[in-house]
């Protein structure tokens, strides 16, 4: 029986306590929350587990194995490396960290002490993105031409974070999955409506080797809710739709083909392509029950898990990279330049 | 009766042909078209406008007062230019010219002679933009805080000119009409997945004085068309989705206020309104029909055109900006420095 | 302090324990189910509650004030009964009963004693159905002209009852609210596709002494999910649609106006009226909480509910006149000659 | 070259002219109408093709081969009987009479002189439903369940016939070219809201031999136009969207298992299958292109159209059967019945 403890019970807290729970052979022992109100929740719902209101309490029993961590992002850093030196697995809600040096540091501290260090990009879980992977990885789109994706509501405005690592990070951890290759560059602008409040506006370009490219609009003040990717290939197209609520991925036999049957540009013809669209069957499993079940699977097995720390470095290296970038109104900036210094990284750290 | 040429009957000709025809106390004397085999047409629909294969022949005839230019964009310049030396008034559709020396020189040379400059931006005209315009006017939105667009379908792939040119320039000038400002700088990027065939993905944003900031998507290589512009502002937010066929325009009274009773931004607290959805009925009449009879108006009545060429000059030198930017993946751009040389602006012409 | 005990704790059971849980000044004291493993879900959520298998005990207990019943539909009538005439308050899910003559019996014995008799037509407490009933109220839709509803999914089978008896009765229900006529008289088909299982598709059509009509579709074998209500008015038209998460009721200024400047029927001239649409802002409270309080709010002050026994009664006796009538393949029932005696209004009864 | 002529150039006219007029190997040689004004557009479209005001000036003309009658529904029967009595190949705008005793008469007639009755279903020839028609055919979607289609708009009210005339047609003729049975009995209601107006709506159901059924809402006066038709089978079902620009057909596997492993009622259990969708590719071609070329191809072989007299003949009859039963609010019309005499259809006849 592996015994876990989770820090933070906030918005994110009770989903994760739900799906620790409920995972075979685990005990979820304890939750921690600074404010003793959101423990109650706890009290009522899990009469079973323990809750404290210090942290640190967790990290130091020796009778726990794991720790989930579910608190501000600011805090993902020293409450991980605390933990990881207790000699406890650690599970982090994404992002990871808030700069590409802390990551190195859990990175190295989880190797030298053979601990697992995962980082929740739950959407890497889903139905719909494994689903895309798969296809990306049969070669059914051919060779991939772009990601472009929208992902906009009314609020909810952050009050440590900005739009980038609110929204973006989804979009970033999806591509860190489901692309063969990572980014060399990024080119983002990041805007700021409301005075007093976090950014809340931002486009993101990723440059890659190849001639693929990832674009990527977050907004926290659009009337509309939108969470629509499109991912353009040689032979196929995707277009993946988080709202839709019963066929999230469609996949379209569209393209275009070029003959130049002569020698110059003048004798180049396009023709196109278009026939029948495909949506498949997505597994139904709740994502974070597929995650937390993954990485208490490496836990046992040893496994490196698919969301590890450099996956988690790597996503944070491009909001790193994207913020240096935002800040000179979209200058293209090498991605392998990010992380060899303590860079201002737009998280609002409490006083 | 004010007698009318149109040079080109390509793609787009023929919407002109059929607009022109029916003003009031106009006669649509002569179209030309370089390739016979577009006349054709002319002669079945049109028996008594006359054709030929030469657009000067139409710019040296004394008896024309007008002249609509529809050619690839390429030759927009020499034949507007040639027109407004030889006394006619000239329609040129968008855009203008392919960089901004050429359309200060057409400026110069009409405002010399007392001729109408007129840039076809077509949208401008549409029951949409006025509407939204007349909002934005009426304060309706409160302080505009962004414009975001996405303009994406499968084709059509120009042989001349890039996405930008071809998709953007719609946005560009529905900016240049509806907002009292106009942009300060630019950062664009812009991709080209067909080897050999013009780049067909391009994101741009434009940096205004104030925090109001555009940002537009355009693809030629997206599996489902999209023409969808959020309008944010303080009070309400517009969604304008071009090809809803009914509602086009939706007012939102949505948006964000922010408290902040305290001294620090710890205490900042952010509210969101939601109320009513409202969506004003439009004006039916042709986009087509309204921008030929005002060309027609500012002839007989010597009004500026809202879309004169210092409107068609400015979205020239946003995407001439832009072209600049792209080059360099993403850097800001003055626009201010752009249009002081022949910039290479991504216009193929032909041998 | 009110008590309050529930009988049946299987789909929808939950939901109502949640709500009158939550009521001011009501204590939930006692939960019902002959299934003692659905009751594991009272004692870990709500552990001040007690739980018994047999009903009767809840009826049987001096201490209860008001009985809610959530068990299949052919229990309700004596359950409701006896708790009536152990001098309970009675809250009893849609539909009431499964004949009028249940119904009538139903509310002679709460008349003859005094007390509160609820029928839980949830809809009619939602912001949707609100906003129609005053929308049609204060004229706005003009003289209503039909009521067109599909109401369709794949599943959910009911055991006990055919789809009328499962979907339609929330669009009767929802008419009986909004619409100041009753129906003289039903026609109705009713098909069953899955041999063994109940009936799964039908439509009604609802006649009334004018020329308002209300037509209704049910299936539950659609392959898409559709909740679109339609309601037309010689001056505005109303579109419900329950599935749109944001606005769920929009308003149109359309319609139709005839002229007959003429005598005959050849001078008839028809002209359409397109303006503007509009979505009102909808109260967000939950359907079931408003509900639950309106039903403890009648016990207090002695006020009818709008849901109460006649209402009941009259959802039934549209069912009941639709079975007859669907017996017939369609035949015209006039409803004033229903519920003179013990219908086969298609109710199963268990063994 | 097969030499055609034209009556009736009004709303549909038109595109009647076009589609003839590029048929290879046909001259469409003349066009009537009653109303001069309406045979500018032919002149002006078509210098090359005659006009006359008089169609039985096309019915004497001995150089005719075919007469295409597209007059107001009441005067169908007439000119196609004096067409076929003048030995021309007919083909017949839908529906093609006022009822089934005149439908005989023109089939009679046509089999006794061997020409071609057509009946112009356009319907039938478009990609959407000739692969709603395969895949039925091949088994895709199991046994056929059910067929529920809305068809409503606002407007366009015909002066002459019912919105069962005008609308529901389009399903009963796509109904009878997809189903390998045909329809036993019918059950209608129509509906008129706007006095001196035609019935705008309603609704019919048809009933078959096996538990197949047919339902299909009709309305002139929604304020939003739905054309959506859903087709249910044990296998697979259907979806046919006719508004969506680009998928018009998808196809869901989804379903309903039934399992009876004992011996009663109670021991059914039902399980769902929800599968992959599918958007198969459709056929781009003009519906009335490939109507128009199918009749000439009928008169040049000899062959019998699939859309032939005794197609319109079904159609008629069901609109025929529907027309009594709505009379009577819904009552079931056995179809065996309809077509003994000379019913009262609804057809308005001009003075």
């Amino acid at each position: 029986m592996l015994k876990v403890g989770v820090i933070g019970c906030g918005y994110w807290g009770p989903n994760l306590i739900r799906n620790f729970y409920k995972q075979p052979d685990v005990e979820l022992a304890v939750v921690a929350d600074v404010d003793a109100s959101r423990l109650g929740f706890v009290h009522d719902n899990y009469p079973t587990v323990a809750t404290v209101t210090d942290g640190m309490e967790i990290i130091g029993d020796p009778a726990i194995d794991a720790v989930v961590i579910a608190t501000p992002v600011a805090a993902h850093f020293s409450l991980a490396l605390k933990a990881l030196q207790a000699g406890k697995h650690v599970f982090v809600e994404k992002p990871l960290a808030t700069s590409v040096v802390e990551c190195d540091r859990l990175i190295e501290e989880a190797a030298a002490r053979g601990l697992v260090l995962y980082t929740d990009h739950v959407f890497v879980h889903t139905g719909a993105v494994r689903k895309i992977k798969q296809l990306i990885d049969e070669g059914a789109i051919g060779d991939p031409y772009y990601y472009d994706s929208a992902r906009i509501n009314l609020g909810l405005f952050q009050r440590d974070v900005n739009v980038i690592w609110d929204l973006a990070v989804h979009d970033l951890s999806i591509l860190d999955y489901i692309m063969p290759q990572r980014p060399k560059a990024v080119s983002a602008t990041l805007h700021q409506h409301v005075p007093g409040a976090q950014p809340n506006m931002a486009a993101i370009t990723l440059f890659y080797e190849t001639s693929f490219v990832a674009h990527i609009t977050v907004n926290w003040m659009s009337p509309v809710k939108v969470r629509r990717t499109l991912i353009g290939g040689s032979r196929q197209m995707i277009v993946y739709d988080d709202i839709e609520p019963s066929q999230k991925v469609m996949v379209y036999e569209k393209g275009v083909d070029l003959f130049n049957p002569g020698s110059g540009d003048e004798d180049i013809r396009i023709s196109y392509r278009a026939g029948d669209v495909w949506g498949p069957k997505l597994e139904g499993r709740e994502a974070l029950d597929r995650s937390a079940a993954h990485f208490i699977d490496c836990i046992r097995t040893g496994a490196q898990p698919i969301t590890d720390g450099h996956s988690g470095r790597e996503v944070v290296r491009m909001m790193e990279g994207a913020m240096v970038s935002a800040r000179m109104d979209g200058q293209r900036i090498e991605l392998d330049r990010v992380g060899s210094g303590v860079g201002r990284t737009g998280i609002r750290r409490s006083a």
